[in-house]
This record gives structure tokens, C-alpha cells and sequence, in this order.
């Protein structure tokens, strides 16, 4: 029974599982199935063989219960499958290691076989993984379906090796890093997170958003005990379980019971014989999962446009009809306009004098639309020029005018802004020509051919426009671009939501573009950009870059999507992702350093970039061979 | 005019060119290379373009010689084009930067129509070159034919720029490491180095020896002056140019001469009027061309198995009648097999006892030749069963036997090991199975397998063998197997002489196995192994991990191609090389941690590995999908 209805979440976060501490022998488990999942539990994670089992020629797999006792839909939608924890493929016993490689594969081999959807792997034992990880990728080469969800404790931890120093403490993402690294970012392996009392900071605690984060296991020993005696869990914690449901992780609760909570409404599981069909005694982890639906009804509403994810290759037509309600965005150039008829018309003249105003790429009107509205809130006299390339769109904007009356006051264009010849020059040029990133939909190329109409002293609204990026954790983002197979994908940039990202650290400003550009410079653009990131992150890896832009419609009237700065329910701009061929690993405290590059050729403008620091990249879309815009 | 007549040598290192330093304006191009010619260097490191030209919209490029005024061949086989030095990519002047973008564009283009074989680079100026890179690979995606060659001081080095402290001074590989990470390691990029008077530490030169340096240009200021007035080099230089021109590469006489050695004899080329056609001026270089030819006749003729160098592919082929003549190997062999038949028999038992000896893989003979010799010089009575599985190789074995008249000491058993019953056990078993890296032609399975034949005191030879590795910069070898185009050829290890290769640590022992293996113990190996660098190497390139064995065969007696005891003149064995699938930096100082694993399967064996540290790699060969030995 997922954890509540919350409007617009079709992700696993609705789902909370309960793990299965003992070993159900005998046919415990579809009891312990019928017991968690009539208490509202969705799953278990529950053992698969006798922990006690160690390989043995000749013998069989003492499982937990035959596939039989369940039913195929059973195991594949309620079960998730525990590893034997005492397998240790870093022990220096070599016998132990071969053991602990023929046991791993022969679990493995029945949780495919009964058709589950995951299975958690034990957490590393040692400072170095690397025979772990070579048998689970020996294994991940050979699985279809199935999910692996490697166990790591979200905390500092002290390896077990024999010859360490008490002193060495491993920051367990470093483990899930080799692991990853080692395993080739594997898309079937995960993590699965255990959740202890003490949490590290809160930077260091971001890196997981952009990792591939299943399950956060909720130890009963991280709960507090509030004034009535029920679990709860401190305000830090509470925050990153929203941060992991927000980020489509599922919870699951582990641990013995430390709140008796009303022994009479609840018993305990001990024998199963005292109780009637009708009141069926309640799980002792009850409270807690009341608790965890509690924290998760608690959460907003999704916002309207955070409700569909698009795909990274369809996303004009999913979001065309989102542009047109951009209500926010007009407002602003409403007020932009406004200011700049007030700047070229005194009071004292607004009678006398008309000021010209061209919209270039006016498409349906929405900006002739706020530029008459400007005016009348100015009782400024507007002539307006509508200049549009699409016949399409011509034909809407003329049975606007004719609806509206404003006949009188525009002229529409129907053509090239690059053919016009405009029979006089703007007082003021209005266009949105902006992309995620500003610059990248030609901006600054369209505008310089636009000024021509401008007269020497005349305004371009957009007035200025940055760009900016910053470095991501995004593992989702670089298998989906993986998948195919190239490194032209990998040389793209991608509009999109980002969802499953982890920012390292603040934008910086990339690339700007002024209007007019009198006298006409260059839009060749180059800049190096340093990143710290903040002391107690630890180390990370960087998948990419996020950018943005923010623009100067004109004076204080600003519009972005530059997250610290970003306008406030604007949804016709989602951020754009720089991918990195190869994930690159920042040690802790190591600056990052990038090179961004805006090429322009004869036919075409691409962009180029390349790490420096903390060691160089190939430069990436070498003359744009993967990604342009062609002019 | 080569250098001079070196049995074997046909690399380029035959060649010494001349920098030309003034620019040739008018049609001087012609006339000096005639005279450099007729002075016996081999070719030109001339300026193409007028190093006083900017480029300006509508002027033609001034060019040091049209096309006309040499043939086709005389520019392709005695032109080496030097771009433009006043060109600066990473200035903060954006004027500058574009321009230089356009003149080395323009001058590369003008240097393809001409056919040239390379140009050399400026070196960089400033301590990022991160857009001087990005357009020479800009410019590298359109060359078919040409190469580029970066030329880079052979010191550390200031850099230029503004806003530096005094004090940053560059490591000159990095320059190098940086330039080629970010053009993708192009195999049409090479470096030229400055040889200057003073250089950096050996471990720090080494370095290069595994980099594609196609020219050392020696400046004339790194020549000292002998007793007899002409120019020579230090003991350090001597030893860096004859390392140099083991390694293919061409040294280029650079400077103004400092050695102006008998006046009368030499002349200066100023004018070229006074001189007839019956006595040519000398060149003013003349003197320093002398002493480098001098030391490169100097040089050791190439041993005769150096003088081929195997393709990759076919080498068992080419090297077969090779391994036949390896007088060296069965010396040793005999010489062990000596000691283990007077270890077995006694002189007092010299008469009485006859030891049974059997040969597994017999070949066509040479071991149980070695045996009989054995048995002839202790004394001992032998009675030796030949085991061969090639039929075509038993034949010869048998004409062999009758013509030696070996027929009351030797049997032949036609049969696979693998299926012989044999009649009686042997005494001592005698192998020759070890491929280039020990165990990976399967010896220890065949002997795991054979030692059934063998008595319970009974002795193997070989004993036992390790094998070997030592990280390398072999950006050769990292460039033929990216040619590839898959992650297949660099899962796979590669017999392969190690020639353009840097060692950058001591090899260090991986897996071992002893025979007889009584009781039978699992074949599968799992080692760990820190190399730590010489401090004064600086950072590095790894591309992979050159591999050896060493085999004690009996006691005392070793066989082997572990660089530090190597046997001295056998050549049957060629070392392996096990590639990275990215070449892995290491920062100054870092130590580096790989892993090996042997893997046994039903079916196959196979080798996995994996760096660890400094950054973890993929593990390579996962399953051994790549490379494997079937059993």
C-alpha cells in the first residue's frame, strides 16, 4: 500500500519496504509476506539462502522457501533479495574469498531465477573493493533484468582490514565510486543507502542526488522518541528523507523495534498463534512506517510543471503549448517596455511623440501584445512593426489585430527579418530569441542583423544576456546518453529537467551578449571558469555541466533561469546539460576547471569545451562535428 | 646524406636536418637548401610564411616560395615547415588570439598544398594552452597526411603570461601531457624537443623515450668545446642523443654557430658570390653535423634480433624458425637437468640406476637432446619418453632418434598428454610450456595435468616460474590499438617488442606457481601491487603495463625475460603488454596500484585487470570477454 496519494508522483517514493532480519526457515516467508504487506508494507528485502550456508560440493542451496510458495508476481513485485552478508571478496583468506565469489553467484542465480527485480549487495568490508567489484561486474555482464543495489552506510566507516590504522576512516561514497568506477557505471547497479543517527554534512550528503540512489534503508536506531512516546526523526534527517523522496527513492525500514508503542493495538509477531483472523496483530515496525507515510503526505503538492519528465528529444512539441501561457514571461517584458517608453518619452512630450517599436519574431502576438499594453499603462502613442517568418503564425497575428482594433497601431511583416527593408528605424527592438542558455538559439547573430532598423540611439529589449554553468553529479543523465553507443551524443547539448542531479557549486557566468552591438564585435566568445567546491563535500564525480541563462530585459527588469536569480513560476525554459565524454573524479578540495567556447563559422555556430582541471578532457565538438546551430 | 651506414637501422634517426633561422624572402629557399644539402644534412626546418605578416582582409599570404620554385618531392622529402613563433593562442589579447587562429590556419592549409610531410608548432607561452590546443585540433580533424609536431623545450620553463608569480615554472611534459589529452591523443601530433645546455634529471627524460618525439633539435648552445676548438656535447647530452636515436628520432641542428672552426676550410655562406662551382662553402653548421654523425657511427650496431620489428598479429609466424636456433634456452635447460640427475642418482648409483626422464611437448626434439647431453656429461643412465601431440613434429622426432642413433634411450608417444596412460612414472618431468608472462600459454594446467606421470620425489623442470610487470608511457603502442576502434583490443595483452617505451618503475612479481603442485591447488592468482616512481620523474602518462617472466628451472638454473636478470641472448620470448583503456596521469609523487587477477573457467583462462590508484580504471577483460586461452 504505497505511503499516500500525493498528486502527481508516479515515482517509487510511494513505496516503503520492511527487511527481514531473521532467516525464515522452514515456509516462513509468505507469513512474513501476508504480515508486512497487511501492515501496508509495498515489499520486503528478505534473505534468500541459510546465512549459515558455506559452499559444499554436492550439496543444495538451502533457500528460504521453495519459488513454489510464492507466486511468480509475488516475488518479482514483493520481494527484494539480501545477500548473505558474511561474503567478504576483499578477505586476505583466499579460501574465504573463493568462497564468498561461488556463494554471490549462486544467489544471484536464484533471485534470476525467480524472476526479482533487485537484489541489495552487502556494503564493502575493506578499504579496497576490488575483487567485489570485479565479481559483480562479471556478474552484471551476464544479467538481464535484475537490478543490483550495492549496500553502503551513509556515514563515515572504519574498513575491517586486519592491518589499518584505528585512524583510517573511509568516506563511504569513495567506496560506491571505485565500485562504479570499476563496474564501468553499470546500469543495473544502484545503491542502496543505510540510514544510521549521525548524518555527515549536508554538502557531503548532496553528492547522492545525482548517484543512482534506490532505497534508503531506515535504521530503527536513527528514530528519536517524541513527547507521546512515537518514533520521529530530527530535523535533519526529516530533510533528507524529503530529499530522497523528491528524488524517487524509496524507504525501507530495518531494525528491531525500540518503541513498544500500545502494546495492546499492536502485539508482537511471536508464533502467530494468538491472535483471531479478524484482528490481525500489527507489525512491530508499524509505528515507524507510520511515521515515514506521515513525513511523505506531509510534502507539497508537485508544482504543475515538475509532473512530466520530457524526453531529451521531443521536448518542443511536449512543451509548445507551456510557452504560450508563460504568463510571468510577458509580464516582465511588459514592464520592460513600459520603462523604456518612459526613458524615450517625457511626460512633456507624450503627446507629440510616437514612439516606433519593432517586435522581431513576433510569432502569435504575445509580444505586441505586452508592448500595446506597456503603452496604454504609459499613455505612450506606439507604432508597432510585427515582423514574422513563419505564414503561419502571420495568419493568427492578423485576426489578432483584427479582433483586438489595433489595426491603427501595427503593421505586420510577413517575412525574413534578415530581408526586410524597414521603411524607417525603431526607437525600440523587442525579440525572444532566447535559449536555456541564453545565446544558443542565435540571439546574437539575429539582433545584430536586426539593429540595422535601430536607430544609434534606440534600445534592444532584451537589452543583455549571460550564460551560466555549474558542475553536476548526473549518473542518470550519462547512461541515458551512454546507451547509444557514440560519442557524437556524448558532444551534445541537452535541454532538460534535471532531476536525479547533485549541483557541486554555485553557477558562474559563461558567455555575455549586449544589444545593440554598435560597433558590431565579434560573438566568438572564450572563458575559463574555476569551481571550488565547498570544504565538507568530499570528493565527487562530475558528469557535466548545468546551464542557464539570465537576461537584462531592460535596466532592473530582469528574466532567467539562473537558479539563485531565477524569475519566480516561469516554465518556458528548462536548464541545458554539457555532458562529459568521461566522468571526471574531483578529489576533495581539488578545484575544477573549465574552458567554454562560442565558434562561429560561415554556415554555422557550435559551442566547444573542456576540462583542465583536475586534469584535462578532450575538447569537446571539435568544430562542431557533433552539435551546431546552423545560421 | 644519412648520418652513415648502421647494420639495420632503417628508422628515420638516419637523418639530421638544419633549422633555417632568417626568413628566406625573395626566392632564397632554393639556395639554401642546396647548399644544406650539398653540406650533407638531410633536410629544412624553414619558415613558410613571412614572420612580419598579420593578416589583413584582401592581402595574399606572403609565402617564403611559391610552389614552382622546388618539385614536389624536393618539398615533401626536404621541407619541414615551421609555423609562424609570434603566434600566442592563450594571450589575454582577444585581437591577438584571433589573429593567430587565422595565421596558423592559413599557414597549415598552405603547408598541406605544398605536400609537406609535417610543420612544427610553436611551443606554448603561456601555462594553460588550452585554445592553442583546441584549434590545432580543430585543425588535426581535417589533415589526412600531414603531421604536426609540437615543439617543447626539453627543460622546465617559465611561462609567460601577465599575472604570474615568478617563481610558477612549468614541468615542459606537462605542456605536452595537457596539449595531447585535449586533442585525443591524435597519432598525426608529435613532439619536437629543444635540446638545451642545461637538462632535467634522467628519470625526468625517460620519460619522452615512451612519447612520439620525432625530433631533437639541438641547439648550438648546448655544445661545449673541445680541446681542438670543435663543438662537442656533455657525457648527459651524448647519452640523452644516442637514447634519442634508439628510439627513431631525428636530431635537428639548430642556432648560429659558435664554432667558427677553420675559417679557410669553411667560409660563411654570406652573398654566395665568392665561391666557384669546384669549392662549395661549407656550412657554418658543418662542424656540429660532424660530431652528431660521429656519435651515431659510433653507435653499437643493432643486434640481430632487434632488427625486425614484428607486427602484432602474425609474430609466432615470423619469429618460428627464431625460436628454433635459441641455443641459449636449451643450454640452460641441459644445465639443469645435469644438476637434477646427479641430485637423483648418486655416483655410487651411476651404474646401477637408470632415471626415466619424460619430455611433454617434445617438439621436434631439442629438449630431449638437452636431456641425453645431460645424461652423457654427469654419467647418468636415462631413459627418456618423448610425449608430442603434432603428429608432423613426431615424424621429425623419429628421423631425429634413428639418425642420432637414440633409439635404446628414447620412446616416442605419439598422444596429447592430456590422454596417455603412461607405463611407469618418471623421475623427473621436463617442459618447455612458459609463454611471455610465465603461466599464460597454460603451463601450470598442463603440468597440473602431466604430474600424474610423475612420482611422488619427483622433479619438474621448470620448478617455478613469476611473472613480471612494470607500468609504461607507450603512447605507440596505445595509438595502433585505438586504430582498432573497440574496447576488445585493449582487453587483450600483446607479445610485442617494447620499443618506443618508457619503464617508469622496477617490475615487480605477480603470480607464481611451483611444480609438481601436490596437492593440487586452485590455478587462479589474485595480486595487489604498488609502483612508487622515482621522485625527480615528475607526472606521467600510463598506457599500460609491459610484462615478463622469470622461471627457475632447477635450483640454481633460471630461465628468463625479467629486464633486471634477464638471461642474456635468448630471444625466443618477445614481452607482453597489457593496455589500458585510458591512459591513466599520474601526478609527481603518486604512487600507482593495479590489480591482476588469473581466472579459471570450465572452458578458458583469462587474465582480468584494473588500476586502482591513483583513480580506479574499468576492470579489463571482465569474463574474459576479450582474450582468453581456451583449455
Amino acid at each position: 500500500m504505497p505511503l499516500g496519494q500525493r498528486a502527481g508522483d508516479k515515482s517509487d517514493s510511494r513505496y516503503c519496504g520492511v527487511e527481514v532480519l531473521d532467516f525464515p526457515a522452514g515456509d516462513g516467508l509468505p507469513a512474513v509476506l501476508t504480515h508486512s504487506l497487511s501492515s501496508a508494507f509495498d515489499f520486503l528485502l528478505a534473505p534468500l539462502v541459510d546465512p549459515d550456508y558455506r559452499p559444499t560440493p554436492g550439496t543444495v542451496l538451502p533457500v528460504a522457501a521453495s519459488d513454489l510458495v510464492l507466486s511468480p508476481s509475488q516475488w518479482s513485485s514483493h520481494i527484494v533479495g539480501k545477500i548473505s552478508e558474511w561474503i567478504d571478496l576483499d578477505s586476505e583468506d583466499e579460501q574465504l574469498r573463493l568462497d564468498s565469489e561461488l556463494t554471490l553467484k549462486q544467489e544471484i542465480a536464484w533471485a534470476s531465477h525467480l524472476s526479482l527485480q533487485a537484489c541489495v549487495l552487502p556494503p564493502p568490508r575493506r578499504s579496497s573493493c576490488a575483487n567485489y567489484a570485479r565479481v559483480v561486474n562479471n556478474i552484471l555482464q551476464g544479467l538481464t533484468n535484475m537490478q543490483l543495489w550495492l549496500r553502503i552506510p551513509l556515514e563515515k566507516s572504519e574498513p575491517m582490514d586486519e592491518d589499518r590504522d584505528q585512524s583510517d576512516i573511509v568516506d563511504s561514497w569513495e567506496w560506491w565510486n571505485s565500485f562504479r568506477l570499476l563496474c564501468e557505471h553499470s546500469s543495473q547497479l544502484y545503491v542502496a543507502l543505510d540510514i544510521l543517527s549521525s548524518l555527515p554534512s549536508m554538502n557531503s550528503l548532496g553528492r547522492w542526488f545525482g548517484e543512482p540512489v534506490r532505497a534508503a534503508i531506515l535504521q530503527t536506531d536513527a528514530f528519536l522518541t517524541n513527547a507521546r512516546g512515537y518514533p520521529c526523526l530530527s530535523k535533519r534527517h526529516q530533510t533528507l528523507l524529503t530529499g530522497f523522496f523528491n528524488h524517487s527513492v524509496q524507504a525501507i525500514i530495518s531494525g528491531r523495534s525500540n518503541h513498544n508503542v500500545s502494546q495492546v493495538a499492536e502485539g508482537v509477531l511471536s508464533g502467530a498463534e494468538n491472535h483471531t483472523a479478524d484482528t490481525p496483530i500489527r507489525h512491530t515496525l508499524s509505528p515507524y512506517l507510520d511515521y515515514i507515510a506521515y513525513l511523505y503526505q506531509r510534502m507539497d503538492p508537485l508544482p504543475e510543471q515538475e509532473r512530466f519528465e520530457p524526453l531529451m528529444d521531443n521536448l518542443e512539441a511536449q512543451t509548445y503549448e507551456t510557452f504560450e501561457k508563460d504568463t510571468v514571461k510577458y509580464a516582465q517584458y511588459q514592464r520592460a517596455i513600459a520603462k523604456a517608453l518612459v526613458d524615450k518619452v517625457s511626460d512633456d512630450e507624450v503627446s507629440t511623440t510616437r514612439t516606433v517599436l519593432m517586435v522581431v519574431g513576433a510569432g502569435r502576438g504575445p509580444l505586441v501584445r505586452a508592448s500595446l499594453q506597456a503603452a496604454e499603462e504609459t499613455g505612450r502613442k506606439l507604432k508597432v512593426y510585427a515582423v514574422e517568418k513563419n505564414p503561419n503564425a502571420v495568419i493568427t497575428l492578423h485576426s489578432l489585430i483584427k479582433l483586438e482594433g489595433w489595426e491603427s497601431m501595427v503593421t505586420i511583416i510577413s517575412s525574413d527579418m534578415r530581408c526586410w527593408d524597414a521603411p524607417e528605424k525603431a526607437d525600440i527592438l523587442v525579440s525572444e530569441l532566447l535559449g536555456s542558455f541564453g545565446d544558443n538559439e542565435l540571439s546574437p547573430e539575429c539582433l545584430d542583423g536586426a539593429q540595422r532598423f535601430l536607430k544609434p540611439d534606440g534600445i534592444s529589449i532584451p537589452y543583455s544576456y549571460t550564460s551560466f554553468i555549474q558542475p553536476v553529479t548526473a549518473s542518470k543523465l550519462h547512461n541515458d546518453i551512454k546507451a547509444h553507443k557514440d560519442i557524437a551524443h556524448f558532444e551534445t547539448a541537452y535541454v532538460v529537467k534535471l532531476h536525479r542531479v547533485a549541483r557541486l557549486a554555485p553557477p558562474q557566468p559563461v558567455f555575455s551578449f549586449t544589444h545593440p552591438n554598435f560597433p558590431k564585435a565579434t560573438n566568438q566568445r572564450y572563458t575559463k571558469l574555476q569551481f571550488k567546491l565547498p570544504q565538507d563535500t568530499g570528493s565527487c564525480l562530475v558528469h557535466g555541466f548545468a546551464g542557464y541563462f539570465d537576461a537584462v530585459l531592460y535596466k532592473d527588469v530582469h528574466l532567467g533561469i539562473e537558479p539563485n536569480t531565477c524569475t519566480p513560476n516561469m516554465f518556458s525554459w528548462f536548464p541545458i546539460f554539457f555532458p562529459l565524454r568521461k566522468p571526471i573524479y574531483i578529489p576533495s578540495e581539488s578545484p575544477i576547471e573549465v574552458h567554454f567556447w562560442r565558434c562561429c563559422g560561415a554556415t554555422k555556430v557550435w559551442y566547444e569545451w573542456a576540462m583542465m582541471a583536475p586534469s584535462p578532457s578532450p575538447i569537446h565538438n571539435s568544430n562542431g562535428r557533433s552539435y551546431w546551430v546552423g545560421l
